[in-house]
């Protein structure tokens, strides 16, 4: 059985042809230049699969995800230029005929986590997945459903205890300022340092600040929600400095609530080569097909 | 038909017994004192019911609420002196022989307020419930299901953005200082004013503080959970507040989601006289009969 995936970033499409073992057979990556020439290009792409069953698409946001609003399908008012107002679905479904499944990239990321984890046989009734990249957002699976009525969730843009070694700097979301996203995403390094992020060493006192930011969203997700587990991909995460928010996180939560051992409960994607979200995507695809 | 609601709190539980239309035709309050007498007191109210078809309990945690566990229906490590390790859910068992719906005090509450909502015919699909008064806690309902996997929400401890007006308070979360319950529940005013709360008049700048605080807790939900409503309960919330708070989250979310009117979004509980848990036990009791 073929599946299609569209993992639809600001700087990239990962499209892909898979099966309902998660195998992928084929995949194409397609700039994000503008939405006339960049879906064109998807379509093309996956024109070449006519036996394609269903499809799972994870975008970039925010997007309208409510069934019976209009506007369904859509990427609403991104800060991408010329991708706002953009008629996603409609476009794909202009060459593809069958069922599609649409939801944001870590809503799609999150359910690839959540279907991995049952692969391997971790009892796992819920999952956070947050994203900390050029932006930061995350997505929530509670016993298979995405979490979110208004909307899906937009965890980048909380608010967090600033540490004391750091209250001199005032973010940089043009929404917040100093929200999560604000005080933690990749393009806060050039910011505070004046270098790109690949340029700072881990060793850079900076990381036990951005520890302590990524530790108290935990603690939000811990506490509202419950979860089994929650997984930290993007490009500013690495192992390292999991292991300094796992500290934090310890020492923040004071062992108020049981979570498990902290190096399961905190952890990397198990998906390769980010790939969680065309995993996911191919999941939901098959869930929208047996719908 | 007969339905039983136990809402038990610190000071004390309060018992009912209603019906199916959530109209109250017996209530006693009874004092909390050990769980031997208190329960036993409890058991004796209800034995003067013998139609009673089936019982909510809203408790005061934490609790254990996962059904598979050995400990379903105890009250666990609270910090109220004797409460520790209590078989609540078994104790009443030992009296009445029907099914018991067993969940936290703000659950119970949560599922009230969601239930007048779908009878004022509000389009209700999810709602927040958080109380502030001598603890801070919260519940959400989302599609008539309690969210939490590990366990019950546990809202009143996250961190949040300190005012700059408050930087000196240290908090008095015995676990965590300056959380969220350790900023806003009720004793902070004798901590910070040397005054009880009751004695501070509300033109007091404290109630700035405490609104930016409420706001950010209501930001972090709105982000997460993307509800439909959140309802404010509990001694230290009042409609003056609320104002504030509306405020404060108007300013910091800067209209970041859509969330509607903010005077239908962040509201009082639209029970009469702390009514919530009652209700929201009566239909929790109903759908555990029916289950």
């Amino acid at each position: 059985m073929q599946l299609g995936s569209i993992e639809a970033g600001g700087t990239k499409f990962v499209c892909a042809v898979g099966d309902e073992n998660y195998h992928t057979q084929s995949r194409q990556v397609i700039p994000t230049t503008t939405p006339r020439e960049t879906l064109a290009a998807v379509n093309a792409y996956f024109a070449q699969f006519p036996a394609l069953k269903a499809m799972g698409i994870a975008s970039f946001g925010p997007i309208e995800i409510r069934r019976h609003s209009p506007k369904y399908g859509y990427i609403t008012n991104t800060p991408k230029p010329g991708w706002s107002n953009t008629d996603f679905v409609g476009a794909i479904r202009q060459q593809f005929k069958g069922p599609i499944a649409w939801t944001t990239d870590v809503n799609g990321s999150a359910y690839g986590e959540y279907v991995l984890a049952s692969l391997f046989n971790e009892k796992i009734a819920s999952l956070v997945y947050y994203t900390v990249g050029t932006g930061v957002g995350a997505g929530v699976v509670e016993n298979g459903q995405f979490l979110g009525t208004l909307g899906h969730p937009e965890m980048g843009h909380v608010y967090v205890k600033r540490h004391p070694d750091d209250l001199n700097f005032k973010g940089i979301c043009p929404f917040h300022g100093d929200c999560l996203e604000g005080l933690i995403s990749g393009p806060t390094f050039e910011a505070r340092l004046g270098k790109p992020g690949k340029d700072v060493p881990l060793t850079d006192h900076v990381f036990d600040i951005l520890a302590y930011y990524i530790a108290q969203a935990a603690i939000q997700s811990t506490l509202t929600i419950r979860p089994n587990k929650i997984v930290f991909g993007g490009g500013v995460i690495s192992e390292p400095l999991l292991v300094k928010v796992r500290a934090q996180f310890k020492q923040l939560l004071h062992d108020y609530v049981a979570v498990g051992p902290l190096d399961q409960y905190l952890t990397m994607p198990q998906a390769k080569d980010n790939g969680s979200a065309t995993i996911g995507n191919y999941a939901l695809a098959l869930k929208e097909y047996n719908r």
